[in-house]
């Protein structure tokens, strides 16, 4: 049976990271763990917060093809989902998902030209579980 | 400082999971959770078990770039290596890296078809650690 949507919400929201990939600009994918994502909308929207400056925007301002992914390691559970990523630098989505405490990564606060948003929004998805895979579109 | 080599040969050692990526023939990143390496030399060749016909397989059989990631949660440490990967499906690879217990996996032994072994062959390397990044070349 492939899993249920609360089954894969269970897994991503139970996750302690995301896991999140681009393509960089000579064709390579490039993986990183981020804080878990600040506010999704069930599992097609996700909002990340990051540095303006890091390479990982860079890489998504010249190539959007994207996945995140989250698992669970003790139930072998993995739910990937495929999409594009955009970069938000407006005042609205930066207000959006700021939390008290992000002054440690973002020292200026929630208008730090530094800080901005990744919006993740999904097309399909790859659920890893019970040593089965399933293809999901969205 | 950037983490030295032994520094970051403890983080991989001590990952409970090899994260890996590949990219798929649309140009989507792709990512999942694996076994930790059966073997590797330094940070430049690692060994994977997995299922012959498996998508990664398909997907790096199509297109040898990837990387491979590993991080420490707590002390917000990661390593990303960038390369190639291949596919080995000659008996000799598959002996090397087979251990007991892998039945469970692939029910017919050591020949069986549907085991093969993953070889990736690293050429630059990212980390992150102490909020910082350095970039290396191997």
């Amino acid at each position: 049976m492939p899993m249920s949507e609360k089954a894969m919400e269970n897994v991503i929201d139970q996750a302690p990271v995301a896991i999140i990939s681009s393509v960089d600009s000579d064709g390579f994918p490039n993986t990183k763990a981020m804080l878990p994502p600040r506010k999704r909308n069930g599992l097609k929207e996700f909002y990340f917060t990051t540095n303006t400056s890091s390479m990982r925007v860079r890489q998504y301002r010249d190539n959007n093809k994207a996945c995140i992914y989250f698992y669970n390691k003790r139930y072998y559970q993995g739910i990937m989902i495929v999409g594009y990523m955009e970069v938000l630098e407006d005042q609205k989505s930066k207000d959006m998902i700021w939390k008290d405490g992000d002054e440690l990564y973002y020292p200026k606060g929630v208008t730090d030209p530094d800080y901005c948003v990744l919006k993740f929004i999904g097309h399909k998805i790859r659920t890893y579980h019970n040593f089965k895979k399933d293809d999901i579109l969205i």
